[in-house]
C-alpha cells in the first residue's frame, strides 16, 4: 500500500492529478473516516459494554439510536437499561473483539462474549452505523458456541 | 497510515495536487480491492449458496478453505457437502443480503435466510477472507429470528 501510494505520487508530477489520484485511491483500504468510526465503536465497546459505564454512553451513542436487537428498546435510554441489566445479572461478563471491519459509516465487530471465565460463551457480530461522531443504529446476531465442532478452527 | 500518506504527498508533490489527492483519499470508502472481493463473495452467495450450483464452487473457493462454522468440515469439499445437504433438506431455501461491508481482505454479509417463504428465518452474518481471487476462510454467526420484538425495526 505504501509503495503503491508513493509510486502514484511520482506520477503526479509527470501526468497530472486525475491519474495520480485514481492510483492513490486504488491503493486505499480504510480511510480516516473509517479509522475514526472504528475508534469510536471500540472505545464504546470497551468503556460502556465491557466496563459497564452507562453514564459514559452519551459520549458514543445518539439519543435517537435505532435498535435492531429484538430484546432491546430503541434509543440511548434503552441501551443504558440493557447494559445495567446485563451487568447486574453477570458482573464478570466480558467480550473480546476478534475482527473489526469498517466501510463508509458502518463498523462491524466480531466478538467472543462470555458471562464468566468458565462460560463457553457466544459468538457475536455487532454492526454499528456512525453519523456525526455518534453511533446512531445497531444490529446484532448472537449464537451460543456449541460444545463440539467437526473442525478444529474454533468459531473465531 | 493516513498521516504517513499525507506526509509523503507533501514531500513528493510541492503543489496543489497533494492537497487535492489527500482530500480525495479522505473521502474514499471501499477501494477496488474491496470492490472485487465484494463481487466475488456476492457472486458466490448468489450462484453457489442460493443457486445450489456446487460444481461452480471451485471458481470462488480455494481447496484449502478454512471453515469456522462448527458444523462444517474444512475445505472446498466440506463446503460442497453442506450445500448439497442443505439444498436437499430445504430446496426452496433462500438468503437475501441486507448489508455488505468490506475492508482489506475481509467481506462481511449480513443476511436474512429462510428455509421457505413461510419461515420467519434466521439473521446471519458471514465473514469471508479473500486472497488470490478466492475465498480462503469463513466464519459465521446465525440466530433464529424471534416471534416478537420490543422494537419495530426488525433484525435488519
Amino acid at each position: 500500500m505504501y509503495v503503491s501510494t508513493v509510486s502514484s505520487l511520482r506520477l503526479t508530477a509527470r501526468f497530472g492529478t486525475a491519474l495520480a489520484c485514481a492510483a492513490a485511491m486504488a491503493a486505499a483500504t480504510a480511510g480516516p473516516v473509517e479509522d475514526a468510526n472504528k475508534k469510536l465503536v471500540l472505545d464504546f465497546h470497551q468503556i460502556v459494554l465491557n466496563g459497564g459505564d452507562v453514564e459514559a454512553a452519551p459520549n458514543y451513542v445518539a439519543n435517537s439510536y435505532v435498535q435492531h436487537n429484538p430484546k432491546v428498546p430503541d434509543g440511548l435510554a434503552g441501551l443504558q437499561g440493557i447494559v445495567r441489566e446485563l451487568r447486574k445479572g453477570a458482573p464478570d461478563a466480558h467480550s473480546v473483539v476478534k475482527h473489526v471491519v469498517a466501510e463508509g459509516d458502518l463498523v462491524v465487530l466480531h466478538s467472543h462474549t462470555q458471562r464468566n471465565a468458565q462460560d463457553r460463551g457466544m459468538a457475536q457480530v455487532d454492526i454499528f452505523r456512525v453519523r456525526g461522531g455518534k453511533i446512531v443504529e445497531h444490529w446484532d446476531v448472537i449464537q451460543p458456541i456449541p460444545e463440539t465442532s467437526v473442525n478444529t478452527n474454533t468459531m473465531f
